[in-house]
């Protein structure tokens, strides 16, 4: 009998102490996996936040010295002004709960907020400003800074976050299955047509298609730093190992190394695709397109980046640095709009095709593309994606910048602009003390 | 009987193997806890790292072209000699065994250190390195070479460390309850201080305000490169995501996601509040204001950023922006100390800001502020560290640099500072090749 | 009876749940280990692949002008081509199975890549694009961009992972027990050999040891951008981190930080001594000597950065630094070798000292160099190792260089060189608008 009572409190005893210590190192791990998520995510947080250097420096770089200061403003105020508006409202707009799909509607100035939304803000906002980064470029040289410090909000608190509720939401795209992993639909197609109907409200700068009253071919309007833009390049690929590893959303989600190998070669095939076609084209391998065809092999692959093997990657990149040279010679030649940087090409243009290309190079189980067996219905999803966040930014943005051209005005005078916004806008000088010559 | 055998048998070996298995499991998750921190506070301590680029392009952007290349050896030997220096006393007078909680006495060349004390070593560096650095923008322009490394290495080795003692390394203030979470004090301040008498010391640069023998209203020196400094400020911030969010010290402390997202709304409304404030003023969004004005967000949100909410972050950065615009212009035209880039307004004026702001909008259990019901005991705590901390600093540098002045000498001669550091100091030229007005 | 089975069944229960929960909590950590060592290799990696940018800005800061977009496709193109090509067989040739511990016979193209090697794929590719981008900076502003593709893709595909597999891929070096934790061998003496092989090929640039057709002392040929020069720098240095504390290979593996605090104090000692020695040498602080001097101390600490104590780390720094002072006043002055960037003693000599400093200054149980007790042994060891890939590089390059000359040709005409590479192979301005003499 003593037996049994030894026995029972022994094992009661080896239960009771088990469990205790399961229970603390089953506490441990479950902190260990939140800790995963929040290093992983707040890093890449960091690096996309250090992509807006990137943009700042690709777009200053590719235009005139007499603009640098005014594009340093629009870069800045961006990202201040969207962070800001973001928290108001875009956040909850984007990931509040859903109304019909539609847009979201609770969490407005993230309130109630614990760690872990937090963390996911923070990885959102550095998304946010993305987009209205992106138009800054294609807007170069002759915007009012009040006119875009309008639209700048709008875009980040209105626009964005609801075609980004569609998909990333928990909206009416992600219920049927559209697929876009990093944002080349919800951060860059959004981007690039907004500076699609921005380029087209504000017309081309002067001289660019029109010299002493007469109508000339496109000059060129060179750019004043290529070593900036270059450099803006690289701040801008290394921020996108945070902007498409970091989208894995967890820490322990193992494929952020596929991620990181497809788009490694996804931007590796767009500079080259870029630089052969200008090599074709021009005669000479080209600085500026080689730059943006990485940019393009960025974007294309920012989708899709989490589906395809490697392989695939590559193609994506090809297709892409082609797009984007044609893209540029068609916009700028043929319909003469003009956008300083290639924006709409590299992220409008080029984004649709990373959207596309999900439901054409598809690889997975979950997401599977025409060439590797999986049908046009992936593809199709992809399209009407692509096609509805186009039409709400088209629609939006064209309704926004008409009202901002009647009541501030969206373009600076003749004179201002031949000036310079760095001084009529901001009484700045950018590189004082360098003998410049701005009137080119 | 041989059935209780065989239980006990049973018991003993579910015993024995359990405790094995759950041994060997609790050790893995042991490392992974070290592990977590160390990933946390290494990637940390290298974006703070980083700031030392930022801080570089910051003050080679706001000054002439003549002085680049002296202000690029200073920022270099601010770091190199300052981690030489504090490697063998610095570490050890702020972290040792406390002398009664005014300087630690141990741990000189952190000999015997293991990875865990080598980790905390290194993210403690690069700390102090972005005090000295501070300084360096202050005295830009007309300070000896000689002069300014004689400076770097005391503060790094002495004066930082010791007030850092009496916050983060156990000493008294960190004895009363003192917050200051990244270091608005321990490190901007310090560094803001050291500006102030370094400036004082040095007098202003010529012409600022003497022009042909006669006192003139405060005249702008022009900075030579907009764009660097713009990306100076945003490798800053990208940088002080590390400062902040690092300073939790443990990688599995949730909070970095609140520190993440107080310091970018801090460092966007900083913007913002000088942006607004300049146009107001001035008639103009100003580029360099607007700039300072994110800088001085982030040095505001440094001390309170794990303690107060998105909205008191938000305060707090508004009132540092508008604090930066404000000190500066009194600064300049009102005491006529020429401080360059405004280093005494960003680092020290809103660095007392920040440690402030703890006692105000402090809204946790621990840290409770004023307007969150926690009444005047944490403010006046905070407001007798900035001023305990103010007066070591005052004494020491003034100290300091009274005994360079009479000694090695504080400041290159009229001829050398017309010429340009870069020629007189280093037989450099920064822009070979380009056409540079230098008599400005 | 009935306790007995009563008893029976509670110990069942407790073992079956136990081993249940025990296995999930397993699982778990499992997971946790895979994703800690995941996010430290990926993180690293993003770092290193920044180290592009810093290589494009020193080498476009230290040359002039009129090459500067020329260097920009250099080292874009550098990572590009070389990325697909480390995927097509570099990766296969460095690590796959070993014919004869001579090079990697198996997984071209990564194919059948799972996360895992996805993942070490990302990490080192990274480090392979490196070497090529090393031989750029010695053989700026003279060479043909046709051949300049030829020669990267041959090193990054071939010449690279060969001697890579000796070392780190379980070649016939590491099974002589070689050490060369982060790769002064492994990448930068490899990229060293190639440049200075690639210097010979070439010869100097017109001007440097010749005018007006009679031999003259070495003229210095000033780079155009100091600024620039020490923004690479820093991002060299920042990137670095993930260089070397990367090359744990493991996220749990804590001499991590070790490694991050011998890479600092060595980087600092290397500056440290070369502005010393040039301020000896040439009577003031040398500015490109020092930043120089910081890439050399990196150089030279990252063979033994995992197995030296902190005071080896700064000796092995200032032995570094000096070095590189006498190197390139050596290869200048005495044997008319035109490095442009010093890359040659940078990191080939830099990189030999690296290996060698293993030998003499490594202190763990397993590397145990001359001073710390360890005799000749591992000294030999490293000495045989250098001279091997030393040879192999000379070798090879040397064959490749000649073989391009021979054919494509290496360098541009006389005329294209004084033109600059901008404009002849480009079609390229990189500073329209500025006011700039380029018959220097």
């Amino acid at each position: 009998m003593k037996y049994r009572i030894f026995l029972m409190g022994l094992v009661m005893l080896l239960c009771t102490t088990g469990t205790l210590f399961a229970d603390e190192l089953s506490d441990a791990v479950a902190l260990h996996q939140e800790s995963l998520d929040m290093i992983w995510l707040l890093v890449a947080a960091a690096l996309v936040f250090f992509m807006q250097a990137g943009f700042a420096m690709v777009e200053i770089g590719l235009t005139r010295a007499k603009n640098a200061g005014n594009i340093i403003m629009k870069n800045l105020m961006d990202f201040c002004a969207g962070s800001l508006v973001f928290w108001a409202i875009g956040w909850a707009l984007m990931y509040g709960t859903s109304v019909k799909g539609m847009f979201g509607s609770s969490q407005f100035f993230i309130l109630g907020a614990d760690s872990t939304m937090f963390r996911d803000w923070m990885f959102q906002v550095v998304f946010a400003a993305t987009a209205a980064t992106i138009v800054s470029g294609a807007m170069a040289e002759r915007t009012k800074f009040t006119a875009y410090l309008i639209y700048s909000v709008i875009i980040s608190g209105l626009i964005y976050p609801i075609s980004g509720h569609w998909i990333w939401g928990g909206g009416w795209l992600s219920t049927l299955g559209f697929h876009d992993f990093a944002g080349s639909t919800v951060v860059h197609s959004v981007g690039g047509w907004a500076a699609l109907m921005g380029t087209l409200a504000l017309g081309p700068r002067i001289g660019k298609y029109v010299s002493n009253g007469k109508k000339v071919a496109s000059k060129a309007i060179l750019g004043h730093n290529l070593p900036l833009a270059s450099l803006g390049v690289f701040i801008l690929w290394f921020g996108w190992y945070g902007f498409n590893a970091g989208s894995t959303l967890s820490g322990t989600d193992l494929t952020m190394a596929n991620v990181a190998v497809t788009t490694t070669l996804g931007a590796s095939a767009g500079a080259i695709a870029a630089m052969v076609i200008s090599w074709i084209k021009f005669g000479k391998p080209d600085v500026s397109m080689s730059l943006n065809g990485a940019l393009a092999g960025l974007v294309g692959i920012t989708a899709p980046t989490a589906v395809v093997t490697p392989t695939g990657a590559i193609i994506i990149g090809l297709v892409a640095g082609l797009l984007v040279v044609f893209s540029v010679e068609f916009l700028d030649k043929t319909l003469h709009i003009d956008d300083p940087v290639g924006a709409i090409s590299v992220h409008g243009v080029c984004g649709v095709w990373g959207t596309l290309a999900v439901g054409l190079f598809g690889a997975t189980d979950s997401v599977r593309g025409l060439f590797y067996g999986g049908g046009i219905q992936q593809l199709s999803i992809q399209a009407l994606g692509a096609l509805a966040v186009c039409a709400w930014v088209v629609v939006t943005t064209g309704v926004l910048f008409f009202i901002i051209k009647k009541t501030t005005g969206l373009r600076v005078s003749a004179h201002e602009e031949m000036t310079g916004l760095d001084l009529s806008e901001h009484s700045a000088e950018s590189y004082s003390g360098f003998q410049i010559f701005t009137n080119m």
